[in-house]
């Protein structure tokens, strides 16, 4: 077998049938902010899997509606979501509210106050082939590097995966959603999208793709899980300000763990456990996220304080996850292959 | 042939005889600190290759001579080395100064300021096959975590090439010198060997590992190279203030480029290329390391800001190399397998 018809098996032993496909309408999308408590958009059992029709925001956020927009790129009017232009026809932007069109919420039942929302990405699948990244003045880590506007519409390869950037430059995708979300404490209120939280929300971290688990701290009742904000490919740090912007639609498991308390948004995937620290300041989330990595080592690998400390500076890396969205995000990444008492992960890539 | 039997036949065909051996004595040592315009410890030709036998600076830092520190680990005499016996007793390290001993300076024929010196590592030795990782109150990222000190003598497997953490932790060997520099400007005077600088210095940065090529700006006249602080294994961030400490035997080519400046440490691996930025504050040392990035992909790859900018944000990663040694050090990755045109590197591995 070679390895093209191996990786095909295996997808297709990965498929699974959803217990429901989630859609974005007018009834289940927010449009650039989150909050608590909201008529579910669909309520799961733990352990239910739902494929969700998610939205990118790109090309909905001029006056100039999606056919209009898109088509200035030569994008035809065949290729451009029905459910993005009823969307930006029916749905009106809340003043001051961020970017991001978000689909949910999705309540799992006997979620409570306390409990850990695993998410498992168990498939994403591309809704249109091709995606925008969007940058110029003021934006991202360099908002003085450029004086003009620039938006690339960056055309896929769906069979070849990868994104086309250039005559000489191809980028093998990686698709994941920018943003997956529980509801935030209702004290907060109405929450922005574009700062990520204890919540989850906009982390735009690049190992939440297909394989692996997102863990969050659940905070209202029914966890009420929100996700949009896909991602064809982005690089630690999502540098400019955005990453290949496009409308992915996720398969995702909700699990809940009643056992369980986390403070911040955890990932796991097939080959390393990932902790993250959230701040505006890079040395305060830096510093969260390597407590964050040592109390993980402490907990889960029943390791003294001396030791984690020790194996984190031998064996863990500090990337950054985020730098644009206000608050940053910092990952430690615990190796799993360096435990020989690891246990097996659901998702064996290429098993 | 085997997996590793193919490592083996490659390692045979990178052995190269060095032009010269430098040792570490009295004479050609400093301890914890460089400085420029010293007289030659050793003097080659660009192109020339170098084996170094440098020493850790673990079991020479306290009042305690090396064969009774080690001699307290289980390590028998014989297995501690005659140099580090040598300058412990023979080199007074100046008050003040850090910790780290440093071999060299090493100057290579007609560099001048302005040009850009390029090491390659084309082999690093265990010359001990144990190593220290040290840490406590006050060290590291997290420094009010321990209450107690805590140093860690780890044995490596040098056939298996791993370090021997614990009974269930193994973590896989990647040695690299901590420290590699050219001597700072002559208007900084005598530089702790800490903090690292655009001269180099105490990098700390993982990728500098069998197989890189490092390149540095040159300063004064001969380049002037120093070497140090050998790592059998470190994670990015070197979080606890330490890696696994110990001496190596790095063996070295030095490449002169005439025609070439640069402003900060860059690295090319066999699969990436690294820009570095350097400051105290980590958010500083990020928007370095991206310009540095953007830099590069303009310089040399003759790409658009505004397409050095979004390239940077779908493929670049940034990670933070060291986070310990007072001016923390970023890392910006490009991956070197998203271009077509790519050139091919010295140094192919398994190839």
């Amino acid at each position: 077998m070679s390895e093209n018809q191996s990786v095909r098996a295996h997808s297709a032993e990965l498929f699974v049938q959803p217990d429901a496909i989630l859609c974005s309408t007018p009834e289940t999308v927010l449009w650039g902010y989150i909050a608590a408590n909201l008529p579910p958009a669909l309520t799961v059992k733990s352990g239910q899997v739902v494929e969700i029709e998610a939205l990118s925001h790109q090309g909905l956020t001029t006056n100039k509606d999606p056919e209009k927009f898109f088509g200035a790129y030569g994008i035809p009017s065949n290729e451009v979501l029905a459910d993005a232009k009823t969307v930006f026809a029916e749905v009106k932007r809340p003043r001051g509210a961020s970017v991001h069109i978000l689909t949910g919420p999705i309540y799992v039942e006997e979620a409570e106050p306390g409990d850990t929302l695993e998410v498992r990405v168990l498939d994403i699948k591309f809704r249109v082939p091709y995606g925008v990244n969007n940058t110029g003045p003021g934006k991202g880590v360099l908002p003085g590097l450029l004086k003009e506007p620039s938006a690339k519409m960056i055309r896929l390869d769906l069979e070849r995966r990868v994104a086309l950037f250039s005559d000489d430059i191809q980028i093998p995708l990686n698709p994941f959603m920018g943003i997956m979300a529980v509801s935030p404490p209702t004290s907060l209120g109405m929450v922005s999208s574009t700062p990520p939280g204890a919540w989850g929300g906009n982390i735009d971290l690049k190992f939440c793709g297909i394989g692996c688990s997102l863990f969050l701290p659940v905070f209202n009742t029914g966890g009420q899980f929100f996700t949009g904000d896909g991602h064809a490919v982005q690089g630690d740090g999502e540098v400019d300000g955005g990453a290949i912007e496009i409308s992915l639609k996720p398969t995702l498991q909700f699990i809940l763990h009643k056992d369980k308390a986390i403070k911040l948004p955890r990932v796991e995937t097939a080959t390393d456990y990932l902790t993250t620290g959230l701040d505006v300041d890079l040395n305060v989330a830096m510093r969260i996220a390597l407590q964050e990595a040592v109390d993980f080592l402490q907990t889960e690998k029943g390791m003294t304080a001396a030791d984690a400390y020790a194996l984190s500076s031998l064996a863990v890396d500090l990337g950054i996850g985020e730098a644009v969205d206000i608050v940053n995000l910092v990952y430690a990444k615990i190796p799993k292959k360096i435990f020989k008492s690891n246990p097996e992960f659901w998702y064996q890539p290429g098993g």
